[in-house]
């Protein structure tokens, strides 16, 4: 008799015929409600399937990953039943799971609009309530061939498929093209909720037919689906592109060019104090900064190499006679040509040198999306010039920097992609010796984990030129966001004819460690806004304070509070506005101002003010003045993620 | 009898036939010795010219600028004259007085190279103590070209006059075909030094004979003479290319593009704080920030009308299809663009854009020089948009930035420009109505008599769309820059749509002032290198302090002193080289650090640190660790142009 192993190294033997669902009943009666599907020999099976030949087994469960795969999976197969329970005569094409549900791409007979949909969902629910087996069916291809006779869609897909492979599966009259695996029956389908109808070309062709595509969303229980929904609601309040224009940060405009941001002041303090914070905490972990331009003679990009794999991405050229410059769409050949005007001893290295240089990508109209998708970008750039001997502790230095900066800005739940080689039947072609590579590996991973950083090593996933750790930050709608980026890179620094005298006064070529903190500017300011809905923090609001006479005569006060704060270097300003006291507050708080600071006899009498602290409605602290800057100077310098002056106040 | 009126507005009665000189020695006979040529109705004239016909009467004395010019003119005819001696044959074009001196263009019979200027300087001192007597000599076209018939040259330039207003200047032997006026005799030339040859085409047209160009220097005294070769070996010894050299600044390389600096880390770290200081300032004075990247869609410039007038400056399209980029030129179309994105009451008014953005300019390559003529400028720029009753404040306001920015350089010898309309025949060229750019003219004036800053009006020099102030301040070798501007512009408001809705509802047009403190942050580099021939104040310099440990054992009381300094934001470090001490105190010496900290057993054992200030040679101050970072940070704080830490000193 056969056997199978379970991940816990526990062997079970399997009587023929014995199927995954049996095995699942056996480890426990209650695991076979939360199984969606199971595991042999690493490869997805329905619980349904055989066994009886044994091999690695696990139980896959609604609550992993995968398992929420088969879920969305199946549930596109029940919206697809349900239309043609509705709209009968359709033909369907095709209908994959994608990230938070799925979608169906059908033929409609007839017109389906959005207004369609609970009609839909609520056919999608009787679906479910009959609880249909859902079958697995393997068929020769011309037994398929005549099952979809009047489905053209369906027959060009079978003409690409090996005979002997095809599968349908069948829930009731229902049936589909598909390899599965699916959940055992339509009851086990998610709580699903359709979303909106768009238009769609049969295989992303427009001379092709315009088929109707249906979006939904699908998870394993309604309290998923529930938190999904508030997520994406919360999601479109916080877009980005809405408070950026109700807080005056950024516009664009076509006179300038699409993807080309404009910041209002608001918006340019933002970035200057993002920008700020960085470059002080690269000084102090002792990256230098230069400067390089925005621009340079295409030739560096050919012997670069950029030239030949990134010209689609970068802007046309600026040409005069034989002379070409580009934009530059990256800094590192810069960095390179200032680090190649000196001579370097091995005693100078490691050489870190960082640049806020605006670079400009020519990316295509359709994909620019307000600041995440733009055309000038700022990165937060630094290039790193060491031996191979420093490359373990210029790696940890990297990731000191990105934890510090990334916990000030309240993102600490975060993962690391390890790329690494694939040492397999690729191995031939990466740069540099297999003994640097297997090192620079070995000391990223040693890093990682004296920094007790997670980290999920993706073999085969490295660039030719070196490994590389990207840091995948979670915001606090839980979305995740690809920030911080550390490559090894074995290749440029020789293209460019880097070198160092070592020890023995032999010229070297350094490695050199591409590192990126927030990544790009524009692009983690949107996802900033988004991720305080433009309630940022007091070291990083525009306006830090608004001082609010309650009448005209108080002007004259209100104007000493602004300027003692200016002095303490906090951004204040006074309101001055034609508006009431009352709109006066209900605007500055619907600007997200920190403190607003209410002024009038009492206060000009006393030297004081009367404090509402962002988010307390009208809670007010009295405070005098001076305490008051001293309070708000200190929660600026420790970056605070809380508002905290008059924390403990009446 | 007629009669002379003199500046005080005496009259004095001039006999027939009566010279200039006579009046002179009226006057006084000291006056005489002091005196070059004289002015008559306004017109320079020699002291042998008749003014017997009257008029109004000033003596040119060889200590002003008008005075200088003829000495000069004088010397260069001196110098032709050796040339002759010298050069029998040789053929004299043209010789005019330049700044600081002269030079003379001939086709020598024979060569002279740089060698030989002793030998020539030696005969025009022969020519001086022969002190010939310059006689003006009026003569027909037919005889001067019967005069020159063996100077094709001087022919070439006699077809060009008018007969009738010819005339020659004759000494001794020599004569040279000029309008004049000279000095009275060869013995009052001036103190010369010649500098160098060039070649020089015969009218600046390659087509044309190559002459030989020979410089010279000269001056009223030998006393000034002296003083400004001394002020010239210092200028080169302060080339800011030299100094941005030697202390690791900036650099050039063909693979980026001639014209764009690249920033080494201290040059970076200087810009960086040249940069910062002005925001504080502007932001003091209440100027927001804003940001508009490095390019713009080419209509932008279409609108604005740089795209007709200043296209040679541009760089040039980027192109996509129809769309085309340009690199901007100047900030002022897109700050108009940001202002237009929202609306605008008087109420905001005035609004105050600054930026510091990298413009690309396309200066010709030949006319590029180090820092202080690029094609990649960063300009300190600010556009205000303003009421016309607004100007007069926001221009005062301009000046008060000015003034304390460049104060705090040190700065202090400037004078204004300022160029005005030209309410002549000209006046129908100017945009905006009469009445409006009186009113301008007048608030101009008397913001800067309220400032009691001195300037001279220029009538006529204004563009026609605005009147404009700008700034020429002297460095410390006595050169004039022009940095700061302040310019009125009633036109490209309206150009670009910008617009404002008054008290009455009514929209209206701003009025924009284009503002620049310093000017472009790469050429105010190289001029500052020079004014402080890189000796830079602490608060500006980009290392402030190096520690120097007297013994390695030293090295980690060094690194203590260093974090101490840099936690109180002190830019310090230590030289942990392999030099000796002594060695690397001239290094550092040399990098013009401020301060060097040596520190040994006792400095370690008592936490205090041997103080050596620049340019104090051995002088050492001890100091307590603590004292000393106190009183750094008190002087980078204050902006101090003196290095003042432990000036009490032992």
């Amino acid at each position: 008799m056969a056997a199978v192993r379970l991940p816990d190294g526990r062997e079970m033997e399997v009587a023929p015929g014995e199927r995954a669902r049996d095995v699942v009943a056996r480890i426990g009666p209650r695991l076979l409600k939360d199984a969606v599907v199971a595991k042999l020999d690493g490869r997805l099976i329905d619980l349904d399937a055989p066994v009886d030949s044994g091999g690695e087994f696990a139980v896959v469960t609604k609550d992993t990953d995968e398992g929420l795969e088969v879920i969305r999976h199946s549930t596109a197969h029940a919206m697809a039943q349900a239309v043609l329970e509705l709209y009968p005569g359709s033909k369907l094409t095709i209908g994959p799971p994608i990230e938070d549900g799925f979608f169906y791409d059908i033929d409609v007979a007839g017109r389906i609009t959005d207004e369609d949909l609970p009609r839909i969902e609520e056919k999608m629910r009787e679906v479910a309530e009959r609880d249909l087996p859902i079958e697995r069916e393997h068929m020769s291809k011309d037994e398929v061939t005549d099952l979809y006779r009047e489905n053209e869609y369906k027959l060009e897909l079978i003409e690409g498929l090996e005979d002997g492979e095809i599968t349908v599966y069948r829930q009731g009259e229902f049936f589909d093209l598909c390899r599965g695996p699916h959940v055992p029956s339509t009851g086990r389908i998610g709580a699903f909720r359709l979303q909106n109808i768009a238009g769609a070309y049969w295989r992303g062709d427009e001379k092709n037919p315009m088929l109707t595509r249906i979006y939904g969303t699908a998870w394993a229980t309604e309290k998923q689906l529930k938190a999904y929904l508030k997520r994406l609601e919360e999601a479109r309040e916080r877009d980005h592109r809405k408070v950026g224009r109700d807080l005056e940060l950024f516009t664009f405009s076509p006179d300038v060019g699409a993807g080309i941001p404009l910041f209002f002041p608001k918006g340019e303090q933002l970035r200057h104090q993002m920008e700020s914070y960085v470059r002080e905490v690269q000084t102090r972990y002792g990256y230098d900064h230069v400067w390089s331009g925005n621009l340079a003679n295409q030739k560096l990009y050919e012997k670069s190499g950029h030239l030949e794999h990134y010209i689609d991405d970068m802007f046309p050229a600026m040409e005069d006679g034989e002379t070409k410059y580009r934009l530059k769409p990256m800094n590192c050949p810069s960095h390179m040509t200032i680090f190649n005007a000196r001579a370097h001893s091995y005693r100078d290295l490691p050489v870190r040198y960082a640049e806020f240089a605006t670079l400009y990508r020519y990316e295509k109209s359709g994909q620019l999306n307000g600041l995440t998708r733009v055309r000038a970008l700022t990165q937060d750039d630094a290039h790193v010039f060491c031996t191979p001997d420093q490359i373990q502790s210029e790696f940890a230095r990297a990731l000191d920097i990105i934890r510090e900066v990334l916990d000030t800005y309240g993102f600490t739940d975060y993962r690391v992609q390890l790329s690494l080689r694939d040492t397999g039947s690729d191995a031939g072609k990466y740069i540099a010796d297999d003994e640097k590579w297997a090192r620079a590996e070995r000391e990223l991973t040693e890093a990682l984990d004296a920094a007790k950083i997670p980290y999920e090593p993706e073999y085969g996933e490295a660039a030719f030129y070196g490994p590389k750790a990207d840091f995948m930050a979670k915001d606090v709608l839980g979305r995740e966001w690809q920030l911080s980026t550390v490559q090894v890179d074995f290749l440029q620094p020789g293209r460019l004819g880097c070198e160092y005298v070592d020890e023995n006064g032999d010229r070297k070529t350094p490695v050199l460690l591409h590192r990126a903190v927030t990544g790009t500017t524009e692009r983690f300011m949107g996802v900033l806004i988004e991720h305080y809905n433009g309630a940022f923090p007091t070291w990083l609001a525009p306006v830090q304070a608004v001082v609010i006479p309650i009448a005209d005569r108080h002007n004259g006060y209100a104007g000493k509070v602004r300027d003692r704060l200016a002095a303490a270097g906090i951004r204040a300003e006074v309101d001055d506005s034609l508006n009431s006291m009352q709109k006066k507050i209900r605007e500055n708080a619907r600007q997200k101002v920190p403190y607003l600071l209410v002024v009038g006899d009492r206060e000009a009498e006393t030297g004081s003010v009367n404090v509402r602290r962002r988010g307390e409605g009208k809670k007010q602290t009295a405070m005098g003045l001076e305490e008051f800057a001293e309070e708000i100077s200190g929660e600026v310098a420790s970056r605070s993620k809380e508002l905290t002056v008059g924390a403990s106040g009446s």
